[in-house]
């Protein structure tokens, strides 16, 4: 029988100060911070395994990870305060389940939503230096959305990957694109799919951004087409800061949800 | 004929990792920002002198201060544009003006508006940790504006006065106070008054929440009524968390603004 129960968490992070979610040596990572917490608490090594990898100064409304647990975790009382009041501040751990053992935060994914904010006020704001792109400029959210949908469905997407990790395949399903005004002067851009390749939305932000302010430029949704079909990243443009985006959430199925049981 | 002009700032910043706004040695300052980055623009010394202090961890949306600088000074091309560029991205400066010489930031102050916010979440929020006040229990927004209402007018605060200045009178006048829901699960209390006493809106936050959670208590505004009369610092309740509080704006005479001239 197994020693060893497996732990799911939902947790929110700011990106800023962190070198992102994976750890490295001799730099502060999300990763690091939140195994030391758990080892710390369990009194044992708990490595943990994340929906996916946030670069440097992305921010995490609702990521996920999975960790293998000594049998009785699910006895400690109050776990998530346990963990949020060993964590910095800027680490919030939002759920603790019991998880099946065939739960794997990264392979079990469903689909992800993440978010990209751009502050349209005409003077920065202190604070939102480092929680979206600040973009005084116009900004037409017809022609975004216009120009944002050549992405749906399943495409590959080598023209917005940046090199530095293998994978298998590009190809990627985009399920759902949409540039929204939440308040004045903010907007967002919502992405969902069934996952994401390296920098694949900051990416995505800056093309869509350059092309939105190309001088001259008739037809936009041509030029998208032809950038994702190039399927080359010298074809697309530039790749957002790193501030502006958040991971969302994280879908998994409904079938596995229904066995995880919240601590 | 005077070799300066008088400049008047309004600009905004985040408390966190800031020992407050007035000037100290070897600790950080909003003051010392500034100042450095005034004086390093004008080539020669500019002290500031601010509508009034904050304390460390205290934010401001609409801070302001007024400094003598060289007269030549309003002929600076984008002197805002040069100053935030040279700033910390956590001080941002939203206006600068050329003021009348009798424009004193401080002196010439009619009224001040601050904001206390609180996050009304079970979970506490990586986002907002150190910009509210987190506080998963109810709160009676209808009780604390009855409690509250005692404050408006002119009276005397020593009740609310934190030791450690030195002040010709402790009396002020509230012109408005009001607890708000601006959105689900975020409130706010803004008061609006002639001039505050050191920590006076953090003692009063700290009193009404007090009064708020008292078991037992049948007429708070009585008990608020009698905290006031006592003069006494003892016989209020505690002071409210720094990082919840937000100098909002501050108001000068008409008259004065209308001399001034935006640059």
């Amino acid at each position: 029988m197994s020693q060893t129960t497996r732990g799911r968490i939902l947790f929110s992070y700011v990106g800023t100060g962190y070198y992102g979610w994976q750890k490295q040596p001799n730099v502060l990572t999300i990763q690091e911070e939140l195994e030391k917490t758990l080892s710390k608490l369990f009194d044992a090594k708990v490595p943990l395994m994340a929906s996916g990898r946030t670069d440097a100064g992305v921010h995490a409304y609702g990521q996920v990870a999975h960790f293998n647990a000594p049998k009785q975790f699910s006895r400690f009382k109050n776990l998530k305060k346990s963990l949020n009041s060993l964590l910095p501040p800027t680490i919030v751990v939002r759920d603790v389940y019991e998880a099946p053992e065939d739960f794997h935060a990264m392979i079990s994914v469903v689909q992800k939503t993440y978010v990209y904010k751009i502050l349209r006020t005409k003077t920065p704001s202190a604070f939102l230096h480092d929680r979206a792109l600040w973009r005084p400029q116009d900004l037409n959210l017809d022609l975004l959305n216009q120009i944002s949908a050549v992405l749906i469905g399943e495409h590959d997407f080598a023209s917005f990957q940046t090199q530095g990790t293998d994978v298998a395949t590009t190809v990627r399903k985009i399920f759902a694109v949409k540039w929204v005004q939440p308040r004045e002067n903010l907007v967002e851009f919502r992405i969902t799919g069934s996952g994401f390749l390296k920098q694949m939305v900051r990416n995505i932000v800056g093309t869509l951004l350059d092309l939105h302010d190309e001088k001259g430029l008739t037809n936009h949704v041509e030029e998208m087409t032809k950038i994702l079909a190039a399927k080359s990243r010298q074809a697309a443009g530039s790749t957002a800061p790193a501030h502006g985006l958040y991971l969302h959430h994280v879908v998994y199925p409904k079938e596995l949800d229904n066995r995880c049981r919240k601590l």
